[in-house]
């Protein structure tokens, strides 16, 4: 096992009508800033909610932070927050709202130019030079309700960067499962995806001694294939939307990458696919990582049948045919999920997206992506082809 | 699943050579009280680790915590933190050590009489009212490293009781798998299946919907099943050391119980053999629970089936098989692990054992234990008779 440090101090606050709680969770005589997103909590019931849960605090909204949240939207919070003396945030929303949050967080008492923060993918790790915020969680899929780290796009220049530290963990993040009740079908599937290869990511590398981390990604991932098809069609059933919150969140919570090594090229390459043909990020990872998969079969063969065997229960005479067997169950899981693995599926322009992915990749300097660097720009290649 | 609020905010710090990093996580220009035992850190080494690290730091020592650490011992360190200023505990040790830190810390700022932070089981959740402290984890079995509870027994009384509170955890936990190189077998035997109660604890009640959290637990118990008995032979091999330590903290950490029903009656009685007749805590646990378990057969007999399934991959044409071979199974697996599981095999005179602690439990009003209070006195009769 490798050495590791985990620390992880947000308040989880778990369950039906636990927003009522922000009445004791948010500082008194503070003001607050409310953050949301596009406006579906004023739809699905959430704003009132929070709200009702708020009433006799000083509140200044902010709304229309949008999906891959952009740095020129967060700055106007930045300057409400600093002209305002705003001493608490409030994310209320998914992924972005929150992510969204983190870099306000990070911005306000910043000195210099905040957008520093993104360019030099800094490391905040002081509290004293943050704002303070808490979430309500409003879709499961990132995990960013209880981790430290955002994703945030410049638009100016188009890049989406990177960020995070220790300052930057809610200080708590309420999750409701009935919040799963309004969404549409495409986010829940969206959601389940994304959770799913935050977890692969994480445990899909090399066989190796943490055994009991591989038995807790095998948890997350055995209960997201049992759960996953059903909360898509049946959102309203408790049972399937409590385990689909929880799963998220713990796939990406920080617990699982604990003492193994990771891969993540998955992601990498599926930023590319969305910055190029604007394809969920969700759908992009379903995109390329079988065939990552399929390519990188000689290094991965091994943790595949673990994989196969554990998750799937599959049976078979080699490891290469368990390994085999269990990247096809995979896409067949993808495709239950409503996910179109294959590029041409999903955009109408794909026949130079390798060229332009690899040239962009060798452009950044990047000779080698995932676990052990062994993913070249040749491989990254064949992965995008192999997934027209 | 039950609605639940996870908050750890221990620095959990694990692998080779961590103790070097004392030098950064406890406080400058503090002075520090080092906590420690029976002494068995000058005989490996961590002693002179530790204060290597802490060269140039102010400290004071403070030895001779025993094992079920006494109220009488630790007022003499609150006394001295008192008269000395003492601004920060670092603990050494065991879960002894660590639970008694935790109630020095609780009690050098506690306005009248210490005693009732024990007496009222209070929960102490105000970090403006604690000393803060980290620890040096030596010997993995009780989760007390990374959870904010405590117990303590007050000499006079011959009385062992918890407290605990949000104000309680360890500022960090350094976790160094090398150390159970040098363990007594027994201690190895004893940690292993006070970690393995522990999740039964808190998984082995009846068959619900949370779903992820049944496989986490099992993800832990499989993996002290496969490491268990060869860890006791082989300390020295890192893979099966880590894989250990790691299982006990996770073990009692806060996350397995998140939004599940728990136990606890095995603890419960467990503790009054440990306190008539000085058995091992650990092997009182192993005389108790799988009689409880018979005893409780109807209503455990679902969950047993599955844990049966999953853990030990049992196959059979009934719950009740599955069931009763999952019973055979751990009674197996806590021989291999060392464990005597008669209580006429760990004491000479036992045979008034169940009309004693039925009278104790009758006087204390405890009218059911368990998940679902219906481990009543005639059923906790039957358990330890059971048991001789």
């Amino acid at each position: 096992m490798l050495n590791f440090e985990l620390y992880n101090p947000t308040n989880y606050v778990f369950g039906k009508e636990q927003i009522t709680k922000l009445t004791d969770l948010v500082p008194k005589n503070t003001k607050i800033l409310l953050a949301y997103g596009g406006g579906s909590i004023f739809k699905n019931g959430i704003y009132d909610q929070v709200k009702t849960a708020l009433s006799g605090f000083e509140i200044v909204e902010f709304g229309g932070i949008e999906p891959n949240p952009r740095y020129e939207t967060l700055m106007n919070a930045v300057e409400i927050i600093r002209a305002q003396n705003i001493g608490f945030i409030l994310a209320v929303g998914g992924g972005s709202v929150i992510d969204g949050v983190k870099f306000i967080s990070a911005a306000v008492k910043f000195e210099g130019n905040p957008m520093e923060i993104l360019k030099k993918r800094m490391s905040i790790k002081d509290i004293s030079q943050v704002i303070p915020f808490g979430t309500v969680l409003t879709l499961p899929a990132t995990g960013s309700e209880m981790n430290s780290g955002s994703v945030i796009t410049i638009n100016e220049t188009q890049e989406k960067l990177a960020f995070g530290g220790s300052a930057l963990f809610p200080k708590f993040s309420i999750c409701d499962p009935t919040v799963i009740e309004s969404l549409p079908k495409r986010q829940i599937q969206n959601g389940v995806v994304d959770a799913f290869t935050h977890v692969m990511e994480q445990y899909l590398t090399y066989t190796h001694d943490a055994l009991l981390q591989d038995r807790i990604a095998e948890s997350i991932l055995q209960t997201l294939v049992e759960i996953g098809p059903s909360v898509v069609e049946n959102p309203t059933d408790y049972k399937l939307a409590s385990n689909y919150m929880w799963c998220a969140t713990m796939a990406l919570n920080g617990l699982l990458n604990k003492g193994v090594p990771t891969d993540w090229a998955t992601h990498m390459i599926g930023h590319e696919l969305t910055a190029l043909y604007e394809i969920d990020h969700a759908r992009s990872l379903a995109i390329i990582g079988p065939n990552l998969y399929r390519v990188m079969f000689d290094t991965k063969k091994d943790k595949l049948a673990q994989y196969g065997e554990r998750v799937f229960g599959i049976q078979g005479n080699s490891v290469e045919e368990k390994a085999e067997k269990a990247i096809e169950k995979t896409v067949d899981f993808l495709h239950k999920m409503g996910m179109l693995t294959k590029l041409s599926e999903n955009t109408a322009n794909y026949e130079n997206t390798a060229d332009f992915i690899v040239a962009r990749f060798e452009e950044r300097g990047w000779k080698g992506l995932g676990e052990q660097q062994n993913v070249t720009p040749e491989k990254v290649r064949e992965i995008v082809e192999m997934s027209y």
